[in-house]
C-alpha cells in the first residue's frame, strides 16, 4: 500500500470545517440574504464578518477545543454565535431551552462547558441565572444592541464581537475533531450527548443539498427550535448552499402563514401537525413553496393531498437522528400514493440503510428488524459513555433502536422505537400502527400506545387518548373502531382517556412517563376483569 | 479538546469508498440502467454484481493495495473493472491509451503496477503486446464474451469473474487509503501522478451531484476518455446519484447526435468544438436536455447562444484538474451576457477558490495572481515525487498553475496557465486572449500562441494558425484582425500558418512542442527585421 503522509499544509488543503462553509458562501454571495429574524435580515459578508469576531473573541478569552454551552431560541445572534464557535474550532453544546433546570444543570456538567452563550430572556428565567453563576464559566449573553449587562463574569455577543477582526481565524484544525454535542431529547433515563466531528455534520451538509436539490435561490423555513439537529442541518444546508434561513420562534400559524407568504419560502419544514393547522385556513396557498418536508411522524394521506393543492406537489419526509445527522432517508409519498403505512423510502446518498437482526444478519423484504446506517456522517461516539457508543456501532453498522421492513421497491417501512413495540400474546403489535388507527378517528386530538404487564397476555395493549375539543366519543365506540381496523390482537385491550400527553420539545410521546403514570391504572383494570 | 478514538466499527460505519457508491444505488435502483454501451445496457444490479465478482478475483489474485493499470476505451467492461479494482482496495492506475509506447511504459513502471486490465485490440497494437509481457504482471483482457485468451499471464475480464460472489467484499478500507493515481496530460516534461483518496474523490462527486443538481432521472453523455478526470468524475457522479451514463468511444457527430436523441440525454458535456461541430446540422435539437456543460476551452458567445437556442438554456462551464478532482468552479454565461472573457465563475460547494500571489498572499478583485484552491477534493500528491508536491501545498492551497484575476460580482477570470503567460517589452500578455481574438476571425480553425525569445522584447508573441478549409487568409489580412482588437503590444510579432497543431487527447495545444519546432523559424523571422 501507498503511504502518503500528509503535510500540515494538506491537512489545511483538504480540512472540511463547518466555520469554513459560511466563509465560502460569503465569498460567493456577500449580498445575499443568509438571515432573517424579524426585522434583521443579515447578508453573508455579515454573518461571515460577525461570526469571524466572535471566534476571535474566543480564541482570545478561552483558546480553542473547549465546549460552550448554548441556551438560546432561535434568532440572528445564535446563527453568529454558533458559526463563531466552529470557527473557533471550539465544540458547540446547543442544549434545549424547554428542559427543566436540573436537565439542563446536568447537561452543561456532563458536557464540561467552558462558556455558555445565553440569551437574556432564559438567563432571567427562575434559577436559571443562580445555575449559570454556580458553573462559574464565562458568559456570553445576547442582548438588544447597544445594552450592556450587569452579570458577573459576563459581556454581552456584541461587546464580545467589538474590535475582533472579520477574518476567518487560521487555524489548525481536523476534519476529525468534534464540532458538537447534541443531547438526545432522551424519552428514558439522562440524556446522552452525541458527539459529531465537522466532518460528519457536513456529511450530511452536502447529502442534503444534493438529495435535495438546494440552490442560493432557496428561501428556508426555520421554526424548529435550532438546538435541536433537524433544524440545525437545514440551516446549515441552507448556509451551504448560499440560501436564506426564516428564523421564527415557535408556531403560530397566523405568523407563519404571512411569512411564508411576505418571504415567499420555497421550502417549509414543519411536524405534520403543523401542516394542519397552517391549512386549516381555506383561504392559505404558497405558490413560492417547491419543497414541503415533515418529519418526526407520519402523515395522513389526506393531509399529503391538501398540501400538494395548496402548497407543492413536492412533499417529501425526511428522516434522521442526532447521532445520524440528518438527513439519513427520504420518503416521497406522491409517487407512491397506493403504499400506505408508515414509510421511511430511500437513503439520501451520503449513507446506506439496511435492516439487522440481533446476530448482526441484513435482513431482506418483508423481515422485520433493526433500522441500521453507514455513513460519514455517523457520530463519533456518545460522550463519556463508551459502552453506549459501543452498542450503537456492534457489527459496523449505527444503530437506530427503530424496527423496520424492507418494502415493495426498495422502499424502507418503519414499524416502531424498538423499545416500544408491544409484545402480547406471542405476536408483535407496533404502537405506531395502533395510534395511527386511532389518529383516524375524527374525534381524536393525539394518543400514546404502549404495552403494559398483563396477567394473561404477558403485555397488553393500552392507548391513552385526548379527545378533541367537543367530541363525543366513549371507549366503546373507539374499540369498536379499532376492531374495524385492526387485527383481534392488535385492539386495545385499555383505552383511558386524559387531557394531555407526556411529550418532547420535538412532539415526541414520552413512553416511558406514560407507563409509570398508568401501570397502577392497568393492573387495577385486569384485577377488575378477572373479578368479573 | 475531547478526544474520541474511532473503533474499528465505527470506522466502517462512516468510511467513504467509491465501490460503495455503486453498491448504494444498486440497493436503491437495482433495475435502473447505469450503463449504456452500444447494444448492452447494464443496470445497477448487473453492474455491482459484476464489479464485486472482479474484486474478489483481484483479492484471491493479488490482494488489496496494489496499483493496476488500465488500458482501455470507453466500455461497460472499463465500468466494471474500475469499480471493481475500488472494491477490492486496490488503486486505479487509468492510462491514456492515445500515448506512445513509451510513454505508456514509463507511467506503468512508474506507478508499479501490480497487474494490467488491456482491450484486445490495444493489447493486439504494435509493441504492445511485448511492453506488457515485459512488465510479467497478471493480464486481465477484455474481450467479447464467450472468447478466450492464449496470451500468457493473462486472463479475460469474463474469466476472472466467473465463479465469484456476487456481494460486496467487507474489507477494512480507510477513507484517506489511495484510490486511483491519474497521470497527468503534461504539456511538459514526464507525465506526474496525481494520488487521490476515495474521500477526496467522494467530496468532488458529492459537489458535483449538489451544484449541478444530479438525481436518478438524469442521463449523462460519456464519450470523452473515461481515463480522463472529466469523463470519470462525471460517470462516477451519475453512478452515485443512480442516473445513466451513455458511453461512447469518440466523437462522430452523426452518432452523437443519433445516440443524444435515442437516450433522451438529459446532460451533455463537451469540447466547445464538439457542440460546433453538433450544431453544423441545421436541423439538429436536443430537447431532452436539462445541462450543457463545456470544459478545457472558453466558448464563443454565439455557438452559446446556439446552444441555448437549439439545446438547452442551462449552459454551464466546468473546471477542475486532475490534482483538485474535478469540478471544481463552474461558469454560467448565460446568466452574464455582457461578462466576456475567460471566466470560470464560482466554487462549486465543497471547495474554495483565492487567487495568490508569490509570496503567498491572497489578491482582491482586478489583481492577477495564481488560481488556488482548498478543499477535500485536493489530491494527496504526486506519486514518489515530494517535491513537487510540496510545490503543489504552498502556503497551505493547492495550486493550479493557472493565472487567474477576480473580476465583478465574485466571478474568477480565467488569464493563462502561469507558464504560457508572455511577457514582451515590460508587458504581461496573455496567451488564452490572443488566441481568443484569432479565433475570433471567420477563416482561423485552431491556433496556439506563445512567446518566443526576441532580441529586444526578450519574448515575442507568435502566433501559430490552422486555416478553415477552403479559408483565404493571408498573414496582413489576420495581423489587421489583430490590431482592430488586441492592445499594440498584444499583436503577434510573428503569424505562421500551419496544417496541424500539436495537442494532448483532450484538446490541449502542447505549447512547449510548438516552441520546440518554432524556436528556429523565429530567430530566423528577427534576424531578418533587423536586416531589413
Amino acid at each position: 500500500m501507498i503511504a502518503m503522509t500528509p503535510s500540515a499544509e494538506l491537512r489545511r488543503i483538504r480540512r472540511v470545517a463547518l466555520g469554513d462553509l459560511i466563509h465560502r458562501s460569503a465569498l460567493k454571495f456577500p449580498r445575499r440574504t443568509a438571515v432573517v429574524d424579524g426585522d434583521v435580515r443579515m447578508d453573508y459578508a455579515e454573518l461571515d464578518a460577525r461570526s469571524s469576531r466572535f471566534a476571535h473573541a474566543l480564541l482570545e478569552r478561552l483558546g480553542s477545543g473547549h465546549q460552550i454551552g448554548m441556551l438560546c431560541a432561535n434568532s440572528a445572534d445564535m446563527v453568529v454565535a454558533y458559526n463563531g464557535i466552529h470557527k473557533s474550532g471550539n465544540v458547540w453544546v446547543p442544549v434545549n431551552t424547554r428542559l427543566d433546570p436540573a436537565a439542563i444543570d446536568y447537561i452543561l456538567r456532563h458536557a464540561e462547558v467552558s462558556a455558555v452563550v445565553v440569551d437574556e430572556a432564559l438567563h432571567a428565567a427562575p434559577g436559571m441565572a443562580e445555575l449559570l453563576a454556580r458553573l462559574a464559566v464565562p458568559l456570553f449573553i445576547t442582548m438588544a444592541a447597544g445594552t450592556e449587562t450587569a452579570v458577573a463574569n459576563a459581556c454581552t455577543l456584541a461587546q464580545a464581537q467589538h474590535g475582533q477582526s472579520d477574518a476567518l481565524p487560521e487555524l489548525d484544525m481536523a476534519s476529525e475533531q468534534p464540532a458538537l454535542i447534541m443531547y438526545t431529547s432522551g424519552t428514558t433515563g439522562h440524556p446522552k450527548g452525541a458527539v459529531h466531528s465537522h466532518a460528519s455534520v457536513a456529511a450530511a451538509l452536502m447529502g442534503n443539498m444534493a438529495g435535495f436539490g438546494i440552490t442560493e435561490q432557496d428561501v428556508f423555513s426555520a421554526l424548529l427550535p435550532l438546538y435541536h439537529c433537524a433544524q440545525h442541518t437545514l440551516v446549515a444546508t441552507a448556509h451551504m448552499a448560499g440560501a436564506c434561513a426564516v428564523l421564527l420562534r415557535g408556531f403560530v400559524p397566523d405568523e407563519v402563514r404571512a411569512s411564508i407568504t411576505a418571504e415567499k419560502y420555497t421550502l417549509f419544514t414543519g411536524l405534520p401537525m403543523m401542516y394542519g393547522a397552517l391549512l386549516a385556513d381555506p383561504a392559505f396557498r404558497a405558490p413560492s413553496l417547491r419543497l414541503a418536508i415533515y418529519a418526526m411522524a407520519p402523515i395522513p394521506d389526506a393531509l399529503i393531498q391538501v398540501i400538494a393543492e395548496r402548497m407543492t406537489p413536492n412533499v417529501q419526509l425526511a428522516t434522521g437522528q442526532t447521532e445520524m445527522y440528518p438527513g439519513t432517508m427520504t420518503f416521497k409519498p406522491m409517487e407512491h400514493p397506493g403504499l400506505g403505512g408508515n414509510f421511511w423510502g430511500f437513503s439520501l446518498p451520503h449513507n446506506e440503510t439496511a435492516v439487522m437482526d440481533d446476530e448482526g444478519r441484513l435482513l431482506g423484504e418483508g423481515q422485520p428488524g433493526e433500522i441500521v446506517h453507514r455513513g460519514a456522517n455517523a457520530m463519533l461516539g456518545y460522550f463519556k459513555d463508551p459502552e453506549a457508543s459501543a452498542a450503537a456501532q456492534r457489527f459496523g453498522w449505527h444503530h437506530t433502536g427503530d424496527l423496520g421492513m424492507w418494502g415493495p421497491g426498495g422502499q424502507l417501512m418503519f414499524l416502531d422505537r424498538k423499545k416500544d413495540m408491544i409484545k402480547t400474546g406471542g405476536e408483535n403489535v407496533a404502537s405506531v400502527k395502533v395510534e395511527a388507527v386511532l389518529l383516524g378517528h375524527p374525534g381524536v386530538a393525539g394518543c400514546g400506545v404502549i404495552g403494559l404487564p398483563h396477567p394473561r397476555w404477558s403485555e397488553a395493549v393500552c392507548a391513552f387518548v385526548v379527545k378533541k375539543p367537543g367530541a363525543e366519543l366513549d371507549e366503546q365506540a373507539l374499540a369498536a373502531h379499532c376492531r374495524a381496523h385492526l387485527g383481534g390482537f392488535e385492539v386495545p385491550k385499555l383505552i383511558h382517556f386524559v387531557d394531555a400527553l407526556p411529550a418532547t420539545s420535538t412532539g415526541k410521546v414520552q413512553k416511558h412517563l406514560l407507563r409509570k403514570q398508568f401501570e397502577r391504572l392497568a393492573q387495577e383494570a385486569w384485577t377488575k376483569e378477572e373479578g368479573a
